[in-house]
């Protein structure tokens, strides 16, 4: 199994609305990669390391596919949809990972 | 509940022992932090967004934790102990995010 990350970066500036993000972005993602879509996450930055030191990332959520096949099938003839949806609830650029899950 | 994600940089001289963090170092922390522990698992980076472009992060470990609190108490007081065995593993320096885990 492979985890696709959406990271979105933390600042000073950055604004990110959880609310929209959950109810409306993940079902639009969802019902775009269907049944290659395995499970998911999703991940609101609280703090660093160190109490007090702000979180890196201000929020990622975490999509869980079969194989990178399968995520590249699924996800990216529809990225450019996907991606325009991005300015509906932050002002960042997220930054993406893909992992395999190893543990 | 919460998420401590230990997220290891990934780089061009970036090396990472998966086999012994997942069957060395896990354990330790896992025998460390005990019933605070509610769950966990590890990412190996394959790529970034892009296809051929490198994993920002080369391996990232995720903690799952009641609450804050129970991560400060359990964590915390053993961290110099975590952090040394580190280097047996890795030649990184890992950043950390708390994350409340949303969905």
């Amino acid at each position: 199994m492979i985890k696709v990350s959406v990271m979105y970066p933390n600042s000073l500036e950055a604004t990110f609305d959880m609310k929209y993000y959950c109810n409306t972005h993940i079902s639009l993602v969802a019902g775009i990669l269907g049944d290659a879509l395995k499970g998911g996450s999703v991940d609101s930055g609280l703090a660093g390391g160190a109490l007090g030191q702000p979180a890196a990332f201000i929020a990622m959520g975490h999509l869980i596919f079969d194989s990178i096949e399968s995520y590249q099938q699924s996800f990216i003839p529809y990225t450019e949809k996907i991606m325009a949806d991005i300015s509906n609830f932050t002002n960042t650029q997220p930054q993406i990972q893909i992992s395999e899950i190893t543990l």
